[in-house]
């Protein structure tokens, strides 16, 4: 079998993630690995994979010839540069999850594919991606019925990173890690299919652990974080003060999960309920994302062979293009 | 707006179900129904809308000229013989579950709908539809887990048309249904990513509530249900012996719920858990049917006016495809 050609472009935790997924895609081949830092990357792999500088795109599209690059940069300033950059010179797939800006990436990334003729698959992961996909599925087929997403609902909550991030930028915070509890009266009201109007602070409550800087005034912080626009005024927010140690061990790692639900009614009268309900859990966020976009980089590769053009989201593409099973074995075994 | 042309064929309860289902989806219409009884259904429907022997496909295919044709007959023996025939002369949809047979049916559709230049999606609902695409979801993003399916997961089980049948067919039985129940020891161990080997049995539990014709003998019946080969002897099987009426009045209705669950691991060592979850719960399993069949039909529109042709299943429709949204509207709030 000749396996497909993938690139990745960037390295970081999503990278690493896409580099342990191809092993477990056995039609899936890694051919090289661009970075801004080829040095730091080489050293990381022991020579494992050639390794490139990101912005000699131009090169390394024609000597490796990837069938497609999974890009795996930030979506605050690295996708917004890198994608339409790169997808003039090969065909890709990333994880761009600022869902407000999405309208505006897409344009972006359809002009510069369509142009220079190649498949770009955009804003894949769990969400954006699997959870878009299931919202859509939902509000289709309980018409009416609102799609709501929660996170965080084991006990453990969700790692946000963003919000993570967020907290690092607080004056006297040394380091810090967020996680994110969906509230469960809310979820039961909307399993209920009450289709409730809902504030993100009806939705969610927030809890930080934070290691203070040397001589920081734990209640100035707490002031300064729940406070913080956006990030945690909206929620019920909860501070804990830890150890560098202590957030090291105890809080470490990725996990993150969430649900979709849709709930609504059907028949003439409305007289039964109709409940739609996609859940995922995940050890590790950033694996997650790596997995889907492997995925998703399959079927960059089938969209590109049946000379397709342009941006592409989960939204457009056939489940089958997923999954390395033929036809046949799809309609005899997953039917 | 010009709204999409639909005819029903075949009105039992996913036909009634298609029809309430239609009337909550503002771009679609009804406009006419093919039955092999018109003059039942021209009396139930008080005239409402245009009623059409259903073997005059010829005449009512050129006179109605409906865009797609929702075929709501059984699977056993109506959809194998109208199916191939009725998508000579339109596009068609149907629910054709007998998972079995699927790649059989698959393909006289597709000779069928190819050489009339038509398109016919087929073996959509929630079971298969809905279930089959989260099972190819679950294994092309969790690769190597098995997806696995239970039904019943409510206290009150689900109701299965099929056993409920089957029960009927036992000498003594006057009436029954049957209620499958998952049994939850084996939902907890798939849910715990075991990858469990499981027989139907460790699955599912049957609940069985029969009428007894008059003077049946309660332990024979007991034994030939719980001894029926394929349908209960592989099942721990309850019977419970109810009168009429309270058949007609507890065990009314027709609740059907399920999940799908596939859970892996993820990373280069696999040392991260991963789980995905799809579960679905209707108050009314043919109202369930009818909405995701009037979805497809959607998609079977689209899939026409690209010039597309031959059988589909949901496994090679884009989701968006379902949807009354724009692709902008889609980008903008379901990304």
């Amino acid at each position: 079998m000749k396996k497909n050609r993938v690139m990745i472009a960037g390295f970081g935790n999503v990278g690493r993630g896409v580099m342990a997924s191809i092993r477990n895609n056995p039609d899936m081949e890694l051919v090289g690995i661009a970075s801004r830092s080829p040095e730091r990357v080489k050293k990381e792999l022991k020579d494992a994979f050639p390794v490139y500088k990101l912005s000699d795109v131009s090169a390394w599209s024609r000597e490796v010839s990837p069938d497609v690059v999974i890009l795996c940069g930030g979506s605050k300033a690295d996708l917004p540069q890198q994608g339409p950059e790169l997808c003039k010179y090969v065909n890709t797939v990333d994880s761009f999850d600022n869902h407000s800006r999405i309208p505006e990436y897409f344009k972006a990334m359809d002009d510069a594919a369509r142009s220079s003729g190649h498949v770009s698959v955009i804003s894949t992961g769990w969400d954006p991606g699997i959870f878009s996909l299931e919202r859509v599925l939902g509000n289709s087929f309980i018409p009416g019925a609102r799609a709501y997403g929660f996170y965080g609902l084991g006990p453990a909550g969700g790692l946000s990173m963003g919000h993570s991030d967020a907290l690092r930028t607080i004056k006297g915070v040394k380091d810090a890690r967020q996680y994110t509890h969906a509230i469960p009266e809310a979820v039961d009201r909307v399993r209920r299919g009450e289709n409730p109007a809902l504030t993100p602070g009806d939705m969610h409550s927030r809890e930080c652990f934070v290691v203070l800087e040397p001589g920081a005034d734990p209640a100035e912080v707490t002031k300064a974080i729940v406070s913080m626009p956006g990030y945690f005024e909206p929620y019920d927010t909860t501070v804990n003060f830890v150890s560098q140690e202590e957030l090291d061990t105890v809080y470490k790692g990725f996990p993150h999960d969430g649900v979709v639900i849709t709930a609504g009614k059907t028949g003439a009268d409305g007289a039964h309920s109709a409940l739609a309900e996609y859940r995922c859990a995940w050890g590790s966020n950033p694996e997650a994302t790596a997995n889907v976009l492997v995925a998703h980089a399959r079927a960059v590769i089938r969209l590109a062979a049946e000379g397709r053009k342009g941006a592409f989201t989960i939204l457009d593409i056939p489940a089958s293009y997923f999954s390395t099973l033929s036809r046949e074995e799809l309609l005899k075994h997953w039917m």
